[in-house]
């Protein structure tokens, strides 16, 4: 048992020395390429294996999904295969709009508690609705792209590089079916797939840019996405019961949906820095789609809704920098005995996570990794 | 001289009966067919006009631009024409990430009374940096459009249609050419034209849900554009010196470019209710799109940054209608007798405007308009 098994089979975007950009499958140190499966007529899909992105394939549907990885279990030891090591690993889809909740009942306690001190506590909405904003789908880049450290107004009359730059480890669903008012029971007939995302944030031009309308430049400069869709039939072995709710929520938020037994861990320089819990999040990715649709919004395929920060309750859950080092004020040590509080020019951080297989035994969402540079 | 002549010759997409998009541009009460011109190799544009999108043109960059008009000029009256009232008008554009602004000084101050009276007056980061955010590209609709009446939460408990359903008169601007940390001098060589935008607002619903993360369900359910978008070359009559702004703005936001001397009208159900004027805009488009980039963020091809809502200082300037009634308290009459807080179902709203043409006598932006369903 690897934790890219045929339990998981995530599909991504792959390049060899030619440049062409495939489909393809994980398998263990493998990538199974389905479209040469496709083209050899292994596996038929109408040419939705056949194209550079997922897009095609994302708008089949659910029982074609699952007609597909079928298939691909069947013939898994006699279809076309790369190793890992040669391939180049491309964003996997392309995003249509992106969305950014902030659900994770934890993490939204302790940024109030380090940024509204003097009246610290979730909003009144927080309850109600699971709030969100939309962020810019065309700085999604897949893990392994550099980050370079934003400029911008960090305060009145002062400009200048970013100095509290920070992630936010997050779980992003994608789109696969369009749709508007999606009931929560629908949930799994649109979302293809889980993505892990790494939420850059500036958290100096966020502050100062933020009041009225919402979080801008502060994170529109880069969001990282782990380049492996793992397909929501894989997590089927993952699914918890929600966070009970109180207030009930509304109607339409109900019923609530499943939770997902995600295990992040999050890793600074080849430190393990914190393990946030996705089980934990208030608010479920179901709600999070009818929320985003009730007003009568459409959803496209290609379109990636992310969590929000995972955090849990212990300072070692924490899904953001601004947690763990509690604004920078207790910097965290990492193994090579050096200390941080926010990101430095060079450092590295890789936001990982696991999740119960169909038979219990963990398989794996693969990793979103990026490196600040100037 | 009208105000559709050769000084205009704004660009659109429109089909006939076989329902094929074609690009065109508009003279007088004609549509010139271009893309069947490219076609008849009467204009040569590597096949940027044979699309079903200005995308590919757009992306061309300015001097081609400058080439492809200058030749529908020359060859305007020998032209495939087809009578504007003969075709459907279509997106003229694929949106690539749509981005609002809230740069009327006017509107932010007037909002800023009728909202929090206790404490009225613009937030302190106003005047350092144009406040925007991000909206939905997949609900940007073509003008014509119906708009369904949004429903959310409008309170703790409360769930229903919203009451308070508003316009917001804008205008914006669509990216061409991608790029990255964008001078304000280079404004022109980005941006491919303008067209007018009607950000549609639930009131009730953002006020419920934007702390603190900004709208998100009050204006997701759609955005409006006008079906022409003017070259930014047929608006060199319209160029006015910028408002003076005080304090100075950092240095990427100087020199702050050029502003526009486009007059707005607002039509409610065949009544003018109001006369936005552009030319009065605190932030200009080129400082909206210096900053948009400022981060490190890159534009792409068919992003559209709108303005915000352009609002003059006197009532009957205002650029929505929460202004323009003082939030529903102070009804506006309409010239059919009735009066008006905020929109009803069945209700129409046109958004027109002009602008001085290279020799001073006015040009047509066209109009945004849509009804409002249930």
């Amino acid at each position: 048992m690897t934790l890219f098994d045929l339990r998981n089979l995530p599909y991504g975007v792959f390049s060899t020395g030619d440049g062409v950009r495939r489909i393809g499958v994980r398998l263990g140190d493998a990538v199974l390429d389905l479209s040469r499966a496709e083209e050899q007529d292994l596996i038929l899909a109408g040419g939705a294996l056949r194209q550079p992105t997922l897009n095609v394939l994302m708008a089949l549907g659910r029982p074609l999904w699952s007609a597909i990885r079928a298939r691909v279990v069947q013939l898994a030891p006699t279809l076309p295969a790369v190793p890992l090591a040669d391939v180049e690993l491309h964003l996997p889809f392309e995003v249509a709009d992106y969305t950014d909740f902030y659900s994770s009942e934890h993490h939204a306690t302790q940024v109030s508690r380090i940024l509204r001190p003097e009246r610290p506590g979730l909003q009144p909405n927080w309850k109600h609705l699971p709030i969100g904003y939309h962020g810019r789908a065309g700085t999604v880049v897949v893990s392994g792209t550099p980050v370079e450290r934003p400029a911008g107004q960090l305060g009145p009359g002062e400009f200048g590089p970013s100095r509290r730059l920070d992630v936010e480890a997050e779980v992003g669903f994608v789109v696969g079916v369009p749709g508007r008012r999606i009931s929560t029971a629908d949930f799994a007939e649109h979302v293809f797939g889980v993505v892990l995302v790494n939420d850059w944030s500036a958290r100096d031009i966020q502050a100062f840019e933020y009041q009225p309308l919402g979080p801008f430049l502060g994170k529109s400069f880069a969001t990282s996405v782990s380049p492996w869709v793992v397909p929501l039939e894989a997590l089927s072995g993952a699914l918890v019961p929600a966070i009970a709710q109180d207030p009930v929520p509304a109607e339409y938020l109900t019923p609530s949906g499943d939770g997902l037994d995600l295990s992040l861990t999050v890793d600074w320089n080849g430190t393990t820095v914190s393990s946030p819990p996705f089980a934990q999040m208030y608010w479920t990715p179901a709600q999070q789609l009818a929320h985003l649709t009730v007003n009568g919004a459409s959803v496209r395929t290609g379109d990636l809704f992310a969590s929000g920060t995972v955090s849990g309750p212990e300072r070692a859950q924490a899904g953001s920098f601004l947690e763990l080092t509690w604004n920078g004020t207790e910097p965290v040590p990492l193994d090579d005995g050096s200390t941080r509080g926010f990101l430095l020019d060079g450092d590295t951080v890789t936001i990982s996570a696991t999740a119960p297989g169909v038979d219990g035994a963990p398989i794996g969402l693969g990793s979103v990794t990026g490196t600040v540079c100037r």
